[in-house]
């Protein structure tokens, strides 16, 4: 059965404040961590049940009880291996193609849903301002799907790095121009606010062109989720370049 | 307080039998209710909460309390109000305009977002394969965000429905061709399926055209979401219609 320190350390890591400072994270289910095994990301420790073990060999595992998986897990019913994982260190952002960058984005499922998306669309670099949640969140990773692999994310001062970048930045507003009309350049920074307050004056102020996506026929849909919204733009990015 | 034989009625509206035997459905909030009153609907009842009762005037409206409104939501945290309404009579579908079809959507958010997108698409007529998740679902229904009452929704035999229309149909299909270099007609219908399986052999044969939204750079990504993957292509169809 599972040592009492590994316990210990991955209850702790619900918390962003552990998590950050062990620079360790947990995904759980074999399809999530089989995704990062294959991008090439070691494991620091495997725990899972007696008939997993054997898919995890020549990894650092342990076995672990039901009972003692569902006293850790994340999930309401926890499926079997967990996999804790180190963050990668300082992963770069690469400006010669378009970057995301995410202002206080908070709901765990966008986020995942989003770095989804930015694997899909072969968006390498993904800048979150320092309140977007953190994408080590139990919830995000397994929104993800093992994407979070493939996807260089950075916490970053978002309105200094983009007063300091020399790319140019779009904005999704709701009052943005139609973006089927723009011409849409190799490289560039698309920004994605807050899911009830969009965009703050802070980011705003660093926004070349505001973007939207045209509404049809009816004028009290609801707004698009920021989620859907980062797909439809992706897309149109990805379709001009 | 609110009478017996409407508490009973209610629960027994969590079941799609009994919504179906009485033609009635619930939604939730003052939000969604009210997006409802806008679209012209009128509610059979309004159960809620005293503070709240004066915003439905002219409304039949019966006071609950918080208890029992609690035995009857759907919400784990309800909030202070519930209405009753009947489901619309035959919905008529325009073949003039695209049309959006299901073919066994499982998913109560899948469905909800959806429909969202109908809305703020413009798209009318939404067709769902009789094994669709039913659009009167508690859960739809809270992701709808009251958009339900603007997008007609049919639920038929759609192999059959396919075979008869004269619509050119479209079908997204992971292996379709590139979504972005396809000349899009007019109207047409629009195929989305099943989150696991995709579209079904029997519909398959009704589609004269595979669609796919092309992946960029790495063919390991997780497949997007079927709500994701409408979201995009109805863009596509709008930007180009």
């Amino acid at each position: 059965m599972a040592g009492k320190k590994w316990l210990k350390l991955i209850k702790s890591l619900h918390q962003k404040k552990y998590r950050n400072e062990h620079r360790l994270f947990f995904v759980e289910g074999k399809k999530s961590i089989d995704a990062l095994l294959e991008s090439g990301w070691s494991p620091t420790k495997i725990l899972s049940y007696a008939g997993f073990l054997h898919h995890f060999d020549g990894f650092p595992s342990e076995e672990i009880t039901p009972r003692e998986l569902k006293a850790i897990s994340a999930l309401k019913n926890p499926n079997g291996v967990l996999g804790v994982f180190k963050m990668p260190e300082g992963p770069e952002i690469n400006e010669l193609d378009w970057i995301l960058a995410l202002d206080d984005v908070r709901d765990p499922g966008n986020l995942g849903t989003i770095i989804r998306l930015c694997d899909w669309f072969g968006i390498n670099s993904l800048i979150c301002s320092t309140n977007t949640v953190d994408c080590y969140n139990p919830k995000v990773l397994q929104a993800t799907m093992g994407s979070i692999a493939r996807v260089n994310i950075v916490y970053d001062d978002l309105p200094r790095f983009l007063e300091s970048t020399s790319l140019p930045v779009y904005g999704a507003f709701m009052d943005g121009s139609n973006v089927y009309r723009e011409n849409i350049p190799q490289s560039g920074v698309l920004v994605m606010g807050n899911e009830a307050n969009g965009i703050s004056p802070e980011v705003e102020r660093s926004i070349a062109k505001k973007i939207a996506i045209p509404q049809y026929t009816n004028e009290t849909a609801e707004s698009l989720n920021v989620a859907m919204a980062t797909g439809i733009l992706l897309s149109e990015i990805r379709r001009k370049g």
